[in-house]
């Protein structure tokens, strides 16, 4: 490998790297082989002989250690081509969207990334400002799941104002989250870990529903509060419309 | 302060350190004024004139540098002494209660703290094999509820032996969770995030429950699943007995 190429490669750990070059690195034995198996279509496969899955590209050791973005690196570096994937005319008017407004906790990001796999979301919808998807951190989070969720960025408040499927937000005051009716079609916003949801996108809200908190927690976790609606939207839907 | 002080204050990162003079550290603005506003007992807190709260002593920049556990220290360490609460007899047969059996990452650990604090259980159970309670990962991701939920570490096996409320596993095969009917007392276990629940608690379960699955993910997030399980549990009592 040339000097220039691992620098490329390290330099994917940072996100105006990636954007630049339009690339994205997974590095892990786990990851990486969970996202082959699902068919992920990656450009280049750098391994050391350690590694027992398939490779494009044959390294040494210490060339991985030069490419990796960890301190203890992992016989297995993936590279992708970042798509950026645009919300079709009317795409949230129909299935079911988790809608993230903020959410900058990658672990959080990635964890909502293997809930909508998991609850059989139709795409995952990320402002600008939440963390990026094409990090390890996320991509590691959402266990493969980002091998099969459709996830696309977009301006929150612009791609809410379309939709003609209910916008339910997720916040400490609204509706009881049990007494949710069946949604064939439905957005469920997910706002920021510190200030919630945003005011552009909480105009466009159709209403609000909120977890029944019994004990003195002041909040959950972005993810927790996502699965718990997700968990009840499933719920209603199984008992028929 | 001296330099063994500084050096103990230090030594309080690693869990044998912890356990040998029975004192933990905690770090950082926001989860040391929760604790304080929750009532925590802290032995000392000390402080640099950067931070506007409580403390038992003022130190210097340079020497928080020395005692912090962080790369960039925060203005505020408090310590607190270890309490080794141990179940009463016949406590888990009353109220609600979680049980992590293997629950190896702090981030997870802290997150159930915060769910058992919020859905109002009465207690979590934590195996020795769980991320250790007094680390600054756990404190820090319960976001305060480190404060209010009481916790107790045991072996599993025989904690559920003798317990008389209904022992529920949460795992990818049993019931619907959906299905779970009111139950005033309960035990909940949680399984590790890789290895599920042990051969040892799992002879104790009265029965398992599982979270309806439409999609393609493998499996969710132990807190995400704990979550899901206590929502569900409150639902069916909030319906009245």
């Amino acid at each position: 490998m040339t000097r220039a190429e691992l620098q490329m490669l390290r330099s994917l750990r940072d996100k105006a790297h990636r954007e630049e070059v339009g690339l994205y690195a997974v590095e892990g034995e786990k990851i990486v082989s969970e996202l082959i198996a699902a068919g992920h279509p990656f450009e280049r496969i750098y391994a050391t002989g350690a590694w027992k899955g398939e490779r494009t590209h044959e390294i040494a050791e210490a060339e991985m250690a030069r490419a990796s973005h960890f301190p203890t690196p992992s016989p297995v570096l993936a590279v992708g081509r970042i798509r950026r994937e645009a919300l079709g005319p009317g795409e949230l008017d129909k299935g079911l969207t988790l809608a993230l407004d903020g959410v900058q906790d990658p672990g959080n990001v990635g964890a909502i990334l293997r809930i909508a796999d998991w609850f059989g979301f139709d795409r995952v919808l990320l402002s600008p400002g939440c963390a990026d998807l094409h990090s390890q951190k996320v991509i590691q989070a959402s266990m493969g799941s980002f091998a099969r969720v459709r996830a696309v960025v977009a301006e929150m408040g612009a791609a809410l104002a379309g939709a003609r499927a209910p916008v339910i937000g997720c916040e400490l005051e609204g509706r009881d989250v049990h007494s949710l009716p069946a949604f064939r079609d439905a957005v469920v916003v997910i706002g920021s870990e510190g200030g919630g949801i945003s005011g552009e996108a909480r105009k466009r809200l159709s209403f609000s529903v909120t977890i029944p908190r019994v004990g003195a927690a002041e909040s959950l976790n972005a993810a927790v509060a996502a699965a718990i609606v997700c968990d009840n939207l499933r719920r209603a839907a199984g008992r028929g419309p």
